[in-house]
C-alpha cells in the first residue's frame, strides 16, 4: 500500500519511538513528583522543549507549552485572546480554527470576521487588513493550508497587521508547516500552533509556541503543569518521541523540501492533464499536490485508488466528520462545485519514495480513466 | 529502587504497550480518513471504547469520550455544566476539580460551594446536601481521594443529591478508582472522569464517561471527532494501549484488591507506631496508605527514603507545582499543621510485591528514626 495522505497523519518515526521507549519502561515517573526521578523528568521535558522550540524560534523571545494536539493549541489561543470587539481569520483555516471562530459568534463573545482567499488558497492580505480596525483583538492566519498547500507569509502578514493595530494578538496555525517549511518566527507573531503527528510524532501531542512576554491564560486548569498554562500530567513519552522525531525531521528539512518539489512536479507532470486540473500552485508547500478531476467525484476516485493500493485524501479535510460533500476551501478559492467535488489531495512525507510517486501516477491515471469511461 | 508512588503515576503495562505497538508501526492512519484503513481505525476505537466503558457501566445507558487526561475530563465536565446559580464540590478534590471551581468564581460564572470533609477524607454528606438548593446546577464529588485514600459512596451520594434537586448534573472524578475499586456506575451519576496512567496506561490519555441522554458541549472544538464532543485527531496508540492495560487490570481487580488490603495492613503494622500516625483508614482504597510522622517533615523523609531506594509521595499531591507546604487535604480533614507537615502517601499498584512492602517498612522506619534523632 502506497501512503500519500501524509497531511492527514504521518507514520510515526520508528527511530524516535525506539529512543523514547525508555520513558515507558524506566523513566515513567510523574514530572511533578518531588523526588529526584520526578525532577529528572522535568529536566528531560525542558530539553525536549528547547529542541522543539529552537528549530523555529529564538529561545530568548519565545517559549513552548505542550498540549494534547494542534486543535487544543488553536482552541487555547483563540479562546484566550479573541475576547473583545472582533476577531479576524481567513476562509482557509482548518476546522480547529474555523469552528472555534464560529463559536465566538454563537457564544456572543466577539464578532468573527473572515478574510477571503486568493485562487491559490493564500489569504487575500489586503482584504484581511481591511477587516482589521481599532476594535480587533485577535487575528489568526494559518501558515500552510492543509487542503491547498498554499503558504501564507505569516511573518510579513503579522507585521502588516500590527502596523494597522499594534494591540492585536497574532496567531498562526503552523501544523502543516512545522518541520516542513524553512522558516523562523518573527517577533510580530504572538502564538504558533504545532502538532507532532504531522512529522513522524505520535497523535495526542502538540504544542503552543508563544511570545515570552505574552500572558497566556490556562485553558486546562488543575495541577499547574507547564508553568500553570496547561494542567494535566505531562505526556512524557509522547513529548520525548515528538522531540526525537523533530530532530530527525529538521535534519533533512531542506533536502526533503528540494526533493519533494521534484516529486510533486514529477507527479503532476505524470498525471493525464486531459482529466486532472492542478489546484495547488508551484509556490505552495512541496508536501502537498492538490488536483481536481473536474466532473468526477473525488471521493469515488479515492476509493478506487485505495482498492488499487494507493492512499490519498480528498478536499474536504479528508474527514469523515465533514458535513459537506464539497471542499469548503476549494469553493472559498473560487472554484465551482464541479471542480470542488473532484478534488484530490496527494501529500508526501520525509519517507516518500520516487517509486511510490511513479506508481501513484499509474494508479491515478488508471482509476480516473476507468471512472470517466463508466460515466459516459 | 522500590516504587510506591503509584497514585501519582504507574509504570505503563509492558504487555499492553507491545500489543498497542501495531498502531504505530502499521495502523497509524487518521481515524477521520475516508478510506478503509481510516474506517478500520474507527472500528478499533469503538472496540476500545466498549472495553473501557463496559467494565464499569451499562453500555445502553452510558457512553465514553476520549480526552487527553483526567484533568481535561474534569475541566470539560465542570465548564460545561457549572453555568448558573451555584456549583457544589468537596474540600477533598484534586486540583483538576478544585482549580476550575475557583475559576467559576474568578470568572463570575457561578458561585462555588465547598462541602467539608470527615476526618478520614470522605465528604460530609449531610453538609454537602445542605449546600444544595434549587439554584444548584452542578455537583462534583470525587470517588477515591488521591491523598487520603477515602472512598466516597458516589452512587448513594448522587441519589441523595438528585432527591434534593433532580435538575443537578452530578459528576465524579474517578481517576483513583477506575480499575481499582469494584464498582459500577448508578444511573444518577451523569459524568465520570478516568485516566489511563493510573492503571498501567500512558500519560496523555483519559476519558469522560457520560450518561447517554446528557447533551455534552464540546470543550475542544474543531474537526468534530468523538461525535463532536472532543475534536482533535484521536490518540489511537494511547487509546488502544489504555484499553489493553484496562483489560489486564480489570482481570485481576478483585484479587489485587484483596492482596493490597493485606499489603497495606502489613505495611502499617510494620511501621514504628511511636513515630507514625495512621491517616487513611481501613475502609479506604487498598491502593493508598497515608501516614504522618508527626513533628517531622514529610518532604525530608521522602528525600531520605528516596536516597535509601524507596519512592513514595507526600501529602501535597506529590506535586512540585503545589503552593503550600502543608497538605491542603489533611488540613481539611481537621489535622493540625504539624500532622499535615509529616504526611507521607505510600501507594501501590497491580505490580507491587510483598518483598517491596517489607523493604519499605525497613527503609521508612530507618529514615524516620534517623531524622528524629537528628532533630533532638
Amino acid at each position: 500500500m502506497i501512503y500519500l495522505d501524509n497531511a492527514a497523519t504521518t507514520k510515526p518515526c520508528a527511530l524516535a519511538f525506539e529512543r523514547a521507549k525508555e520513558y515507558v519502561t524506566e523513566k515513567f515517573y510523574n514530572p511533578s513528583a518531588m523526588y529526584k526521578e520526578g525532577f529528572a523528568m522535568q529536566s528531560e521535558l525542558k530539553k525536549a522543549r528547547s529542541v522543539l522550540l529552537s528549530k523555529i524560534a529564538d529561545e530568548s523571545a519565545f517559549e513552548l507549552i505542550f498540549t494534547s494536539c494542534g486543535t487544543e493549541s488553536d482552541n487555547q489561543a483563540i479562546f484566550s485572546f479573541a475576547k473583545r470587539g472582533n476577531a479576524v481569520t481567513t476562509a482557509g483555516e482548518h476546522s480547529a480554527v474555523s469552528a472555534p471562530f464560529a463559536e465566538l459568534k454563537n457564544r456572543g463573545i466577539c464578532e468573527p470576521r473572515i478574510a477571503p482567499l486568493e485562487k491559490d488558497g493564500r489569504v487575500n492580505v489586503q482584504k484581511l487588513l481591511d477587516l482589521i480596525d481599532e476594535k480587533t483583538s485577535f487575528v489568526s492566519v494559518m501558515h500552510v493550508n492543509n487542503e491547498m498547500g498554499a503558504i501564507n507569509d505569516i511573518n510579513q502578514i503579522a507585521k502588516l497587521v500590527k502596523q494597522k493595530n499594534p494591540r492585536v494578538i497574532f496567531h498562526s496555525d503552523g501544523v502543516q508547516a512545522y518541520g516542513k517549511i524553512p522558516f523562523r518566527l518573527a517577533k510580530e507573531v504572538d502564538l504558533y500552533s504545532v502538532s507532532a503527528h504531522k512529522i513522524g510524532g505520535l497523535k495526542g501531542v502538540g504544542a503552543l509556541i508563544k511570545r515570552k512576554s505574552l500572558v497566556l491564560p490556562a485553558y486546562m486548569i488543575g495541577g499547574g503543569q507547564e508553568s500553570g498554562r496547561r494542567s494535566g500530567t505531562e505526556n512524557t513519552f509522547g513529548i520525548m518521541q515528538f522531540a526525537f522525531a523533530a530532530e530527525n525531521k529538521f535534519q533533512t528539512l531542506k533536502a526533503d523540501y528540494e526533493r519533494l518539489i521534484e516529486y510533486r512536479e514529477t507527479l503532476w507532470n505524470g498525471l493525464d492533464q486531459s482529466i486532472f486540473t492542478r489546484i495547488s500552485t508551484q509556490d505552495g508547500t512541496p508536501y502537498i499536490l492538490t488536483v481536481s478531476a473536474v466532473g468526477l467525484r473525488g471521493e469515488i476516485l479515492l476509493h478506487m485508488a485505495n482498492d488499487a493500493g494507493l492512499i490519498i485524501g480528498t478536499g474536504s479535510a479528508c474527514s469523515s466528520n465533514a458535513k459537506s460533500r464539497y471542499s469548503k476551501i476549494a469553493l472559498a478559492c473560487g472554484y465551482d462545485e464541479k471542480t470542488a467535488d473532484g478534488v484530490l489531495r496527494i501529500s508526501f512525507s520525509q519517507a516518500t519514495q520516487k517509486e511510490e510517486i511513479l506508481k501513484a501516477i499509474e494508479i491515478l491515471n488508471g482509476v480516473a480513466f476507468d471512472l470517466k469511461k463508466r460515466m459516459k
